[in-house]
Order: structure tokens, then C-alpha cells, then sequence
């Protein structure tokens, strides 16, 4: 068994979508060095070749087809809505041993199509990395860094096919881990679209309720709080979405926790309102220990 | 006039409260050396001792009227319920030109019962700084480095007061600006209430909602929006409760916010979903650009 990073050993890679994350991959194996090729496609052919420029990838294809023809590993880094659609368009070009996997947001959707079309080739993954930030002048090849890269393998996925991603995540110094689609989906919509959420709302509500005086009176809990009001709202639109149910049922709970805390607010019962905080604080504190 | 960072020249200043904000300014106006002596009272009498040895006061009292004797300056840095009592406390033995202020995170109704007490010698402040932590042990001397220093004057507000709180403001590197009590208690409540509250939620319901297994899956949208829900729950508790009308208002502006998102998910629609996100990134860079 070849250890990680040996020169070459995860071959030739190719990477649609070279935005924040596609392109801090390729930065980030390239500087592993455990690539023999870097091969991308971009949907606008500008960021394409400031990637080329920047070192993110070898070379520039034209098509998506062009990009996977001699690909042992492709990676499919674009919009959650795109992924099956490319899956489609290259599939006549992927050589027959080829490896896809994927790093959308969204897991259980797009590995039920994504299985269907190319069985046990597909692994589904999503790694816990990214920023407000987005497009390729935010790329870092330290991007993946001691962050968690979530897989999502199922009782279809090829030992070997899994086995050649969670390499791929390693290389990029990333902690591979697994898990099935629909935990993934459903934590994932209280633990990064709830606090999406919450940033945009917190952020839009701010500008309407104060006045042009107040932006110098943003202390640090609105700064950190909102800062991913910032990320792409194309982006998030096709996530929340494609996330449906678990991004309903994460707002209720939001939304029914924030009904609690109003209505003891509203009664005066700092009793309550102390026991909910308290819990609150208990379970970020975990988090925190635990991770 | 005297500029500021003259040595002593803000006098005798006494701290009653010595945790993170009462022991940074401790330290922040020691090392600027603009007092006499800075004197403190503190509660708990081990943190108070826990000041003493950090360098962030040069003496410490036994009673806040102790405190209190002698000072030209009087700063309360305590929970918000205990700021009205503790002037009460200290009256009789407030020397007759002290001025005093506090570092409260509402202002509406402190003001109002402060002025009732002493008039024209008080001045509302709250300095746009703090973190998750609390304590002496979080104090630091660059705490208020380039924070906004609010402070409330009313039309009974002396010009000398003000311009000595002023002045304090400055000389722990903040940067002082006015604001009508009501007009801060209600951009506070969006700024800054609803941050806590959004973050205190986010983290009870990602802790109930998720198993053991998902502490690795959280990312920096999960880290940085639920930061301050490790805040001390009593502190909070008593904010915001006496803030209840405006946390309230914004509570429901949230609320309302949400359940439009949550609408435009359910019935799949894009566009209003994509507007809703994109005028709230609009909203938080212009915060940021306007800052």
C-alpha cells in the first residue's frame, strides 16, 4: 500500500469548477506534489487562467469533456445544482476505472443521482472548509488544513473508489470522515445553514432598523455573527434549496427557540430565559471541547 | 485645556466591577498613566485581589463606598442590574464635583434612574468592546483599542461630565461618539442582542439536533456565529431583560425575516430567495465599508 503523498500517486486529477474550492485544491496537491497532472474547467474561462497563472492547476481545458479524458480522479467543485448535470456531460469521455467524486454542500440528493449515473465510481464528499469569500483570487493551498473533510459513501461506493478520495482529502491535510447522506444533510442545515441564515437575516434586518449612524456601533458579536452574510447568495439560494427539508426543519427549531426566549423575555422570567442561555452556553462549550 | 494623556490628569479614578471591562480599563488607563491612582471594588474579593496583582488597579477598597471616597472619576462596570443600586450605595460619600459613568450594555432606563440620583454628574457610556470570556483573568490592556466608546448625554448632562468621560474614553484608545439613550438601546438590540440570541439558539438546537458524531462538522460559520453563546448567561440575562421592548422589536423583525426565507424555501422559489440573501449581503458590506 503506497503511503500517502508518494509523488504522483493520486495521478491525473481534473477539477471542474475552479472557484474558492476547486482552486485551493488544486493548489493545495499541487504543492503535495502527489498529483502527476492538474487538469481544470471553469464555466468563465478568465478565472480559468488566473488559476493557471496563479499555480492552481497544470493545465486549462476547454470543455468538461476535455478536462476528465485521462482522468483517474475527478472532482466536481462547482454550485450544488451543476454537479449531476456535469456528472451527465462528461460521462461518455470518463475513462472506465475514473473516480468522481464531488464537494457540494448537499449530500443526499446529488448521491442518489450521482449513483444512479455512475454506480459504485462516485464517492459523495464535503469538505468543512470555505469562507464569506469566494472565486479563485481567495484560493489557499492551506485552505483544507485540519479541517474536516466529510465523505458520504453508501452501500454501493467501491472500496477502491473511497479509498482513492480520502487520499486525495489527506493530501490536502485535510481529517477525512464518513457519513451517511441524510446525517450529513441534516446536520449540516442546523451547523452551517442556520448560522447562514442567521447571518443574512441579523445583516438585513441591521441596515433597515439603523440608521446610516449606527455602522460604527457593530461591536464583535455582529462582525463574527454576520460575517457569512457575505458568502454568494447564488451559491446559498441553490443550497438551501437543493437542502429543502432539513433547512425547514432546522428554521423551526430556530424559530421555536426563539419564540421560547421571546416570550420569557416578554413575561420578565429571567429564570427561564437564564435556563435557556445556560444550555446554550453548555452546548457551545461542548462543541468546542469536542471538537 | 489639557491634552489628553497628560500625566494624572483624569485623577482619582475608582472601578467598582473588575472583570473584563472594569479590569481592562484598569489596565488600558494605567499604562496610558493619565491617573492619580486607580482604586477598585469588586464583589467577589479573590478577583478583586486577582486586579490588585495584575497591575490593572493600585489599590483595592473594601466597600464600594470605600471606593468611591476621594475619586474624581467613578466608573460602574457591573452587570446592568446592579448599576442603579450600587449609585445609591455610593451617594453619600461621592465627593461633590465626582463625575460618574458606567459601561452597561442598555442605557434607556440606567440614564433616566442615574440622573434621577446625581443629575448632571452622569454620564451613560458603553464601550463597543468585550468578548465570549469574562473576568479579570480575560481583561487586557488593548481591550478598547479602535472601539467605539458610546456615551448618552441628555440635555441635563454636564458639558464637564461629559468632557472627562470623554476624555477617559480616549485614553484607553477607543474612540468616543454620541448617541441618544433610546436611539442606543434600540440599534444595540439588532446589533448586538440579536447576535447573542441567534448564536445562544444556534449552538442548543446544533447540540440537540446533531449526535455525539457531528462535533468535527462543524466549520467557521458554525465557530464564528455561535462564538458569543459562551457569553455568561447571567450577564445576558439581565441585559436583556432590561432592553425587553427592544429586544422584542428585534426579535420579531428576525422572526418575520426567517419565516419569509423559510417560505421562499418551502415553495422552491428562487428568485425571491436570492433577492432576500443578496440585499442582505448588500446590508453587510456596507457595514463593513462604512465602519
Amino acid at each position: 500500500v503506497n503511503e500517502v503523498g508518494e509523488p504522483g500517486e493520486l495521478g491525473v486529477i481534473a477539477i471542474l469548477g475552479v472557484g474558492l474550492i476547486g482552486g485551493s485544491l488544486g493548489l493545495a496537491l499541487r504543492e503535495a506534489g502527489v498529483t502527476r497532472e492538474v487538469v481544470a474547467w471553469n464555466r468563465g474561462s478568465a478565472a480559468g487562467r488566473h488559476a493557471l497563472e496563479c499555480g492552481a492547476i497544470d493545465r486549462l481545458a476547454e470543455s468538461p469533456r476535455e478536462a476528465v479524458a485521462g482522468a483517474d480522479l475527478v472532482v466536481i467543485a462547482t454550485p450544488v445544482g451543476v454537479v449531476v448535470p456535469l456528472m451527465r456531460e462528461i460521462l461518455p469521455r470518463l475513462a472506465p476505472d475514473a473516480v468522481v467524486t464531488d464537494v457540494g454542500s448537499t449530500k443526499r440528493r446529488i448521491v442518489a443521482e450521482a449513483e444512479a449515473i455512475l454506480g459504485e465510481r462516485f464517492v459523495g464528499g464535503h469538505p468543512m472548509a470555505g469562507s464569506e469569500e469566494s472565486g479563485i483570487s481567495a484560493a489557499s493551498a492551506s485552505l483544507f488544513e485540519g479541517a474536516t473533510w466529510v465523505l458520504t459513501p453508501t452501500e454501493r461506493t467501491g472500496a477502491c473508489a473511497l479509498e482513492r478520495v480520502r487520499r486525495l482529502a489527506e493530501a490536502t491535510g485535510a481529517v477525512p470522515r464518513e457519513c451517511a447522506p441524510c446525517d450529513h444533510d441534516r446536520w449540516i442545515a442546523t451547523l452551517s445553514h442556520l448560522p447562514h441564515l442567521g447571518a443574512y437575516g441579523i445583516a438585513a434586518i441591521a441596515r433597515k432598523t439603523c440608521g446610516d449612524g449606527a455602522a460604527d456601533m457593530t461591536g464583535g458579536s455582529f462582525r463574527d455573527g454576520t460575517r457569512v452574510a457575505e458568502s454568494d447568495p447564488g451559491l446559498w439560494t441553490g443550497i438551501l434549496l437543493d437542502n429543502r427539508d432539513a433547512a425547514l426543519d432546522a428554521l423551526d427549531d430556530l424559530s421555536s427557540w426563539l419564540d421560547r426566549a421571546r416570550a420569557a423575555i416578554e413575561r420578565g422570567d429571567a429564570g427561564a430565559l437564564h435556563d435557556m442561555l445556560t444550555a446554550a452556553r453548555d452546548a457551545r462549550k461542548w462543541f468546542r471541547n469536542e471538537r
